[in-house]
């Protein structure tokens, strides 16, 4: 929503580029969602669907319950309207609407599922306080967040950390919190929500993965970095020989003998 | 080995207080050696058992194995084959030896066990290619170690991380590589190792586990960090004040909306 960072790096996949982030058995999409299965019948809002990658998933791992997959923005929603008829899912109705102020009646909803949203509001607390009202007592929400922080890789490089922390200054300057992951918990619990619990999902890659080292180190955070370049040297955060050497350092981590971590949070709690 | 730093974070467990780390159905030895079994009969090289913090665990779980535990330190055997008796554990044997010169035959094991050890060594891999020579064609070596760079927090706190940093100075320094964790898969794959596949563990900490809380956060990561203090200072890497902001950072993170993050990696390969 605040920035074009998210969009680039998850929301941005096509279904080819996610089918290549297969690793053994394993994708992005499975990390995250593979423990999210709504009953048949199950009412469900998931809140900041954007481009609706992973509306897709959402739906297709509980094909009876029924989506309101919402979105602020028409043309998100534009785009993820197509990606779910050509995906032939049915059970997913899209409607433009503000998380702050959602057309829909109290309790209204049995579960509400929210991804990669809470990291741009600069008040987190007030989104979950008003997707919790439209929520039914006894039902669940869902949360997932990055953390940019958590990133570490070998070899460590110093200019690359400085690089990822441009885009996390740059986050927080337009409202938003790139640490947002490890925070869920108390977000959660502060939120009133029963039985909080709060899973990290790590990323971790090194070459015996090359499905990951191409589709999660290169195209996905590198690539996201990358995105803010402009911006970050507009902004005075780094000057251009220290970003292109951040680069550099990010790239060297998916070589052969490189490694690179990532963490994503998944916590859910009970109305 | 070199350094008092793991000691106290790992191999110092005493029984009751590893007991203590439980949360649900988990154990930080649960984590790291629930996937580690061996078949009856099966000859194990533990390598560098120190106190014999994990050779309980090891035993336990491969109780038809027979284990030959080694360590450079008499002393830290004496402790070991105490806790091992106190275990009512059978199917250890303990022996003085230097993983650089083992008083074995070649290929006399049939699996090797390294936990903890190559984080304090200058020249890791050619520990590795001691052992090696000492695995028969086919077994397995499986290493286990943390990184003190992958620990992040909430709240987050620079005074904490400079902490932190000072405990991997502090190691690098003595010939030791704090960040090892990370670089596990390319030491393994570069040893020669046949189908290295590396795991992350990670610790994740909230106050809805609050055995981790105490057990990890406050009395394993911070009291580790709290216990060099001395040298940190006397080498002048930080002041009092710093210092004294820092501890108070890391026991910020264990209060009730705090959150604690540390992982370590497991390698398994293949001779």
């Amino acid at each position: 929503m605040a920035g074009r960072v998210p969009e680039t790096y998850v929301h941005g996949y096509t279904e080819r580029e996610r089918t290549r982030l297969v690793d053994q058995a394993t994708t992005l999409s499975e990390l995250l969602h593979h423990d999210t299965r709504y009953p048949a019948g199950a009412k469900v809002l998931e809140a900041g669907c954007g481009v609706g990658a992973q509306t897709v998933s959402l739906a297709r791992n509980s094909p009876e319950a029924q989506f309101v997959s919402i979105d602020l923005s028409a043309e998100s929603l534009d785009t993820a309207r197509a990606r779910v008829r050509d995906a032939a899912i049915k059970n997913v109705s899209f409607q433009q609407a503000n998380i702050l102020n959602l057309p829909f009646p109290q309790e209204s909803f049995d579960h509400v599922f929210v991804c990669f949203v809470l990291e741009h509001l600069s008040n987190p607390g007030e989104a979950l306080a008003s997707l919790l009202s439209r929520l039914k007592p006894g039902g669940t929400m869902t949360v997932i967040e990055g953390d940019h922080g958590s990133t570490f890789f070998h070899p460590d490089d110093a200019a690359a950390h400085r690089a990822i922390d441009c885009l996390i200054t740059l986050q927080a300057r337009s409202g938003g919190n790139a640490l947002i992951g490890r925070e869920l918990f108390p977000l959660l619990a502060r939120s009133g929500l029963r039985d909080a619990k709060v899973s990290p999902r790590m990323v971790y890659v090194d070459s015996s993965r090359p499905g990951w080292v191409e589709g999660f180190t290169l195209n996905t955070f590198t690539a996201m970095v990358e995105g803010v370049r402009q911006q970050a040297l507009a902004a005075g955060l780094i000057d251009a020989a220290e970003w292109k050497r951040g680069i550099a350092g990010l790239r060297r981590a998916a070589e052969s003998d490189g490694v690179f971590c990532y963490t994503f949070f998944k916590g859910v709690g009970v109305k």
